[in-house]
C-alpha cells in the first residue's frame, strides 16, 4: 500500500502513438482486417505523490488512426490533469460518469468510436494507478471491493429495463461466499484460455495444421479459426483442423463481421459438418436484431459477439433480444473497468457465459484481471468460460500474461498489466521511432 | 458544367477547428447539452482543374472535441489528396466505400463516432464538388440521376434482411413519374418546416410564448419544445407553449435521450394533456429495444429519433422493430449523402416519413437538400415531414437557407451549401482566430 499525500494531484496524461509492423507478417490476418499493424494509442498519468507510481493503459487500434485516437486521449487531458490522486482512485465510479458524460465530447459518440475508447483509456490507466496504490494486481483489487463497493462503479443509465443497482447488488451478494476459494483456485490453476494461434486466414494449411496440434499438446481445449473470406477455403481449413485436433477440442470460427444475415446461416451450413463451437461477429456489431436471426439459424452453433460492440447498452440488447449465446467483453473498447463491470453484471443477470476477446498488444494483459474478477466475484464460474490467448507483441510488457497447459496463470504484480518496456516505446513510437522511421510506408 | 481537365487531381485537404461561443447566451441548452459552442471540424477539397471549384463541408460538434473531429478528418487525407477529380466526382458510391470501409481506420468505429463523421464531412466535401461542377444544387443534382445511379450510390452491406439494391430500383422507379412537377413545386413553394428557436431549456416563460406566438405568425405549423430536466418545469412549458399556439399548431417535445424507458413514458403521460405530437430522442440512440417500449408506451404520441444514430444499421433496426414513427436524418452523423441515401430509401421501405435533424451550424443548409431530394426522387411526398429549423449562425454562410411562411425555400445556388464566409472561417478558428484568443475559457 502506497501512502499518496493527501494533497497530490495529477500532474501530467502523457499520450504516445506506439505501432507495431505486424502487416509484414500477415499475423493477425482475417475477413475484414487483412493487414493490421497493431498499435496502442499509449497513456500515462503521473502524478506529484512522490512514491513513483503512475497509471498506465491503451487504446488499440490497427495502424491508421491511432494518431487520431492519441488526439482523443489527448483532449481528455483538461478533465484529468489537477485532480487530487485520492479523489479519483477513492471514487473511480465517479470519476470514470464525469469523462463519459461530459456534455461537448459525448457529441463525438455518444459513448462510441474513438472518443468512448479514449475515455476507457484514461479509465483504465486510473484504475492501474489505483491498484497500484493498493499493491495489488487489478483483480485481487476489485475482488476485494465490497458488493456495495462494486454497484458504485457502475453506470447505470439506460440500463433501468434490465439491471437495477438492487438486481446487481443482489447478484454480487449472491456470490460473496467462496470468493476465498475462488482465489486460491485461480493462485494454483489460473483461468482457461483459448488460441487462436493456428487459425488466421494467411496461413497455409500445413501450418495451421502443425500449429492447431501444438495447441492441443500445449493444453488448449479450444482453438479458433477465422474464417468469411472463401467459402472453399473455409470448408477446406476447418476440416484441416478438425482433423489435427480430434473431436475432443472445441473450435470456434470467426468472421469478423463479413456476412449479411442470410450469407451467415447459409455460410455456417457448409461448416456444419466439422462441428464448429461458435461463429464470432457474423455480422454487423451494431445488428442486434441480425445477431438473433443468426443464432436461431445457426442453432446449436453458438453466437458470440463484442470485441466492436460500441457499449453497455448495445449488449444490454444483445442479451435481452436473446441475440448471443456468449459476451466477448474486450478490455479497450467501453469506456474501462467500469463499463466492463457492467457488461460482467448483465450477462450474469441473463446467465450468459462471458469469453473475452483479446489479442491486438496488450488486451490478452489487460482483459485476464476482468475474467478472473467476473469468476472471483460475479458469475463465481469458469464453466464455459475462456480467455482468448493469442501470443503476439507480449514481449513488450512489464509483465506479461503467462499463459501454461491452456490456462491464463493469475498476475501477481501491482495494477492492470499494461504498462510496456521503456525501450519497446520509444523503438515503436510513430513516426518517429526507429522501427518506423528506417521504414517508408505510404499511408501508414 | 465545368470542363474539369481529365488529368485534374484533389490537390489539397484543409481542415479548420471553427468554433462559436454560442454557450454565452444558452441559445442551444437543453437537457443533455447544457452549454454547447456550436463548432464545425471544416473540410476543403481543392483541385487543380483551375475552375475555382471546390468542395465545402463540415462535421457539427458541440466545442470541446472539435480538435478530435478535426484530426479524424485529417487522417483520411492520405485517401484523397492525388485522386482523379473525375474519377471521384463519377464515382461518388465507390468513393465513399473506400473510406468506409478502411480496413484499418474502421477499427475506430465500425462505422461510429469520431470516425465516422469525419468520413462524412469528406464525402460531403466530395459531393459538394461535384454538384458545382455540375453547375446545380445538390437536391436537384441528386433529383436528376437516374433509379440506377441513385442505386449505386448506396453501400448495402448489412441491408440484405431489409433492403436489396432490387427493392431500392423499384422504389426509385416508382417515384420516377411526377418528378418534374415535384421540383417545381419545390422551386415555388419550398418544402415544409418546423422550428425549435421558441423551446430551448434555458428560455424563460415568457420568452417560449413570445417565440412560440410569432413561429406561428410566421407560418410555422409545427414547434418544438426541450424537456427532460425537470418534470414539473415540463408540464408548465408545455401548458405555456400549447396556451400561446392554440389547438392547430403541432408540438413536439424533444428529451435529448434524457430518460430510462420506464422514465419516458411515465414523464410522457403527464405531458399528454397538451397533446405533443411526437417524443425525440426519449432514451440512449443505441436502444433499438427501448425505443420500441417507449412507443408502445406513449401511442398515440409518436416517437422520433435519428440526430445520433450512428449509421444506417442502427436505422434499419428501428424499422425493422417498429420503435420510430419518424426517422430524424442528419446530414453530419452518418457518412455522407451516400448513407442518407441508404436511410431515405430504408425509410420509404417501411413507409416511415423522415423529419430531419437540424440547427447547430450549417446543419439547415445541408439537410435541407436530402429532404427535397427525397420529395423529388424517393418518398414522392411531404405529408407529415418538416425539415427541422432553428434561426442560429446562418449569418456565417455564403448561401444561408432561407424560410418563408414556414418553408425552406429552395436552394438554387450549386452545391451542398456548407460553404462559409472567409471572414467567418477567420474570425472563429479555435483557438488562434480572434473571437477566442480574446477569450479565457478553460477547457474550451
Amino acid at each position: 500500500m502506497s501512502s499518496t499525500p493527501p494533497s497530490a494531484r495529477i500532474t501530467d496524461l502523457e499520450v504516445l502513438d506506439v505501432r507495431f509492423p505486424t502487416s509484414e507478417h500477415l499475423d493477425g490476418s482475417d475477413a475484414m482486417n487483412p493487414e493490421p499493424d497493431y498499435s496502442a494509442a499509449y497513456v500515462v498519468l503521473r502524478t506529484d505523490a512522490g512514491d513513483g507510481l503512475e497509471g498506465h493503459a491503451l487504446a488499440f487500434t490497427t495502424g491508421r488512426g491511432n494518431d487520431v485516437q492519441a488526439a482523443a486521449i489527448a483532449a481528455l487531458a483538461p478533465h484529468v490533469v489537477g485532480l487530487r490522486v485520492a479523489d479519483v482512485c477513492d471514487d473511480l465510479g465517479g470519476f470514470s460518469r464525469t469523462l463519459v458524460h461530459d456534455p461537448q465530447l459525448r457529441w463525438l459518440g455518444p459513448e462510441k468510436g474513438a472518443m468512448h475508447m479514449a475515455v476507457g483509456a484514461v479509465v483504465n490507466a486510473a484504475w492501474d494507478l489505483a491498484a497500484k496504490r493498493a499493491g495489488l494486481p487489478l483483480w485481487r483489487f476489485l475482488g476485494e471491493m465490497t458488493p456495495e463497493q462494486l454497484v458504485a462503479q457502475v453506470d447505470f443509465r439506460w440500463l433501468g429495463d434490465a439491471l437495477t443497482p438492487e438486481e446487481a447488488l443482489e447478484l454480487l451478494r449472491r456470490a460473496e461466499p467462496g470468493r476465498r476459494e475462488r482465489i486460491d483456485r485461480l493462485l494454483e490453476r489460473g483461468y482457461p484460455a483459448y488460441t487462436t494461434t493456428p487459425g488466421w486466414l494467411g496461413y497455409s494449411d500445413e501450418k495451421l495444421a502443425r500449429l492447431a496440434k501444438e495447441a492441443v499438446a500445449d493444453g488448449f481445449t479450444q482453438i479458433k479459426l477465422k474464417v468469411g473470406a472463401s467459402l472453399e477455403d473455409d470448408v477446406r481449413r476447418m476440416r484441416v483442423a478438425r482433423e489435427a485436433v480430434g473431436a475432443g477440442v472445441r473450435i470456434a470460427v470467426d468472421a469478423n463481421q463479413r456476412w449479411e444475415v442470410a450469407e451467415a446461416v447459409e455460410w455456417m451450413r457448409h461448416l456444419a459438418p466439422y462441428d464448429p463451437y461458435w461463429i464470432e461477429e457474423p455480422t454487423s456489431p451494431d445488428d442486434i436484431l441480425g445477431h438473433a436471426a443468426v443464432r436461431r439459424g445457426v442453432a446449436p452453433v453458438k453466437v458470440a459477439t463484442g470485441e466492436h460492440v460500441a457499449n453497455r447498452v448495445v449488449f444490454k440488447q444483445l442479451l435481452q433480444a436473446g441475440a448471443v449465446d456468449i459476451v466477448q467483453i474486450d478490455s479497450a473498447r467501453v469506456a474501462g473497468v467500469n463499463e466492463n463491470i457492467a457488461i460482467l453484471l448483465l450477462a450474469a443477470k441473463f446467465g450468459v457465459p462471458v469469453c473475452p476477446h483479446a489479442g491486438g498488444v496488450g488486451l490478452c494483459e489487460m482483459v485476464q484481471h476482468l475474467s478472473m474478477f467476473d469468476y472471483v466475484a460475479v458469475s463465481g464460474t469458469t464453466e464455459d468460460r475462456v480467455i482468448e490467448y493469442v501470443d503476439h507483441l507480449h514481449e513488450h510488457f512489464v509483465d506479461p500474461v503467462r499463459v501454461a497447459d491452456g490456462h491464463y496463470l493469475a498476475p501477481a504484480a501491482p495494477g492492470l498489466g499494461a504498462e510496456m518496456l521503456p525501450a519497446s516505446l520509444a523503438a515503436y513510437r510513430h513516426p518517429d521511432g526507429p522501427v518506423w522511421s528506417d521504414r517508408v510506408r505510404p499511408g501508414a
